[in-house]
């Protein structure tokens, strides 16, 4: 059998197995997940004998020691990846809900019932835990779901995706609403990106590398983010301290994900008392701070940042820093230079507080506290499946209820339109 | 200067503009709806004296008569265009709501706020009155449009733009905020297509062909609904009276559009009783009935339907009739046939009209009512743009509230991430 072929059965097996999921019982849905979680540690010696081949594999291709640790399902991975199940089952279940219900002139009780989107094409790089996060959000929230995996987790993918299907189908569920496509293939990812009418949509998670493919080759929808140019702008009479603490935790704490801070814009009357004191602090935890002029006449060890350092994510302990003479200046340079990904203001003034929050087109604004706040964890969401910066569907992490749209439900007694 | 730099232009100049609408006061807008409701009503010789051209040359092109109706902008069309925008004025303004607040343990205030999209490309074939329209839903939501018309409404279409930047500018907004694209030529749609980074959403309204283009072409998100293949299911023991009334109204009332009925799937219980009197009252209404074998039997003027008349908008008074054995099947047949639009029960038994409402996936399901009621207006949400039968975003009718997202704000006290 061809690929195209294979993939293409795999969704329409996935579309049927989608309308079973969509009205399946929550308590039966959760059941799946513990019967999965229980699995995964009963499993763990057989899973890392797998697990062990695509190990192998990815030594004897040289791979860096960061690339294995992140390919290792070793017993914590495991434990977290059961963990992780057990919380997603614990989360309210978003379908069904009825967000509203109102009565029209004519007495038709029309409503916004909660329903999946119906298949989710999932598409993500080497990290093998990924395959059971991701299937249980979908499971979760009533959606069928085709994985596509990288290439280095092929054997480990496989184990884990036959334990969730064996899970699916302990429950009275298809085993067919989470499956793998079985090869690597990069014609596998095309063949699944033209699957409209069986997938509704695509969400990939990877390197800007992947995102870009798939978004440029797909004909289902895309949900996904490029890249986080993230902004703290220090105001006009801002607490600096507070200041100092938000730049150091959104630079340094975890410099290489998407909501770290890459560009600091600093109001020119606190810049003489800052920057020092700033540049002290992040320099102590090893940033290499890129400045403009202003900004280098401040910090000796700053060295000058270019044209093209205010687009840039570094994904490392950088930091470009610009002086600016207004909020009005620091929220242009965002417009201009950021990725609508997240943004905050350090400030003690109510209307510029106000304005910033309104003005600011990104997925999180944040008033007096750390970029690193953008994630579903941390914004109350429960577990989340990635991040959109497309103002489509959902701006921002995208939890449980964001793998849900509605549909229009209406209550008559006979009623025909005149 | 060619096409395509003229479209990036107008593009960028709306994006720019875009930020300006964001932050627009509601009564600022309000009252740049009611300045150009008013100069419709004001100018209307002059719009008249250059629609002419356009009806001119309809005429010597062969056009029929009823798309030099559609094509006219009669002195009803331009007050209704007035109406509908003081109507759209005194709808309640979507930006800036709080969707939803919540404390997090740390003492993070998070909350989503409701945001425009930004710049909406509208691609649209002959009514030069949609100019209007869709221009005044998109300033009331707070985004800019990019209005790309059709060649035959170009004079009619280029006046009312200009008229609409007029009272934008009369009122202090961007000008820039509502333009036509001043070509007919497809490189110019083509060229708005491939606008990402610009345009944040494409909304085509016309012909499938022209949706079809627009879909294959495009490299930003597209709402769009290709066609509506709508079910009346007459489940067993339903009130027969109530069932041929909906039956007539739904295929009957507005046969041409997306919401008119195009297959009735009755009970096999039912079939003996309801069929001859509900085909008499179709059929009297000039209706043609393609039925499947035990429709056939029962109702001696219906021709046989064919495998290609299950999944036909007919945009007609045809309708297409099937006899089933269970709910079931009726189910399977549209998850099989239907397009997600809009499908209809008529019963009188609580369980089923519930199975019903949750296990078909369109987006409307009535219970008791005429499918012609997917509708904005209709439904409660005010004005339209347009409905979207894919999932993501807004499935459905789309009002002002579906012209808008939600972006995630966050109140601290220096609140920092551990």
């Amino acid at each position: 059998m061809s690929v195209e072929q294979l993939v293409a059965d795999l969704c329409q097996e996935a579309r049927q197995a989608a309308r079973a999921l969509a009205v399946a019982p929550s308590g039966v849905k959760d059941q799946a997940l513990l019967t999965l979680a229980d699995a995964l540690e009963a499993n763990a010696p057989a899973i890392q004998e797998v697990n062990a081949k695509d190990l192998a594999a990815g030594r004897e291709e040289g791979m860096s020691a960061a690339f294995l640790d992140r390919l290792t399902l070793s017993d914590k991975v495991i434990a977290s990846m059961a963990q992780g199940l057990r919380e997603v089952a614990s989360l309210p279940d978003p379908v069904g809900e009825v967000t509203g219900m109102w009565r029209r002139p004519n007495g038709l009780l029309v409503g916004r019932q909660r329903i999946p989107l119906g298949v989710i094409g999932f598409i993500y790089e080497s990290r093998p835990n990924v395959t059971v996060d991701a299937a249980g959000l979908c499971l979760k929230s009533g959606n069928a779901v085709v994985l596509k995996g990288g290439k280095e987790a092929i054997n480990s993918n496989l184990a884990l995706a036959e334990l969730i299907s064996q899970a699916l189908e302990a429950n009275g569920l298809p085993g067919a609403a989470a499956r793998l496509i079985p090869t690597t293939d990069r014609a596998a990812t095309m063949a699944l990106l033209k699957q409209d009418g069986l997938v509704d949509v695509i969400i990939p998670r990877g390197g800007e590398g992947l995102i870009r493919f798939v978004a440029e080759n797909s004909s289902i929808p895309v949900l996904k983010h490029y890249k986080g140019v993230c902004h703290l702008y220090v105001d006009q009479g801002a607490d600096l301290d507070m200041a100092v603490e938000i730049a150091v935790n959104a630079k340094c704490q975890r410099p290489g994900v998407c909501n770290a801070l890459e560009t600091m814009l600093v109001h020119a009357d606190e810049a003489e008392s800052f920057l020092p004191r700033a540049a002290e602090a992040l320099m102590a935890q090893g940033t290499e701070l890129r400045g403009c002029q202003r900004t280098l006449e401040l910090v000796g060890a700053a060295v000058p940042a270019t044209e093209e350092d205010w687009p840039t994510e570094y994904e490392d302990l950088i930091l470009s820093v610009m002086v600016v003479d207004s909020m009005d200046q620091a929220m242009d340079h965002i417009a201009r230079y950021g990725s609508q990904h997240t943004e905050a203001i350090v400030t003690r003034d109510y209307e510029r507080g106000r304005r910033f929050i309104n003005g600011v087109d990104s997925s999180l604004v944040l008033v007096n506290a750390s970029t690193r706040f953008n994630d579903g964890s941390e914004l109350g969401l429960g577990a989340e499946i990635g991040i959109n910066t497309g103002k489509l569907h959902a701006f921002g992490p995208m939890g449980l209820t964001e793998l849900t749209t509605t549909k229009f439900i209406a209550y008559g007694d006979g009623q025909v339109r005149r």
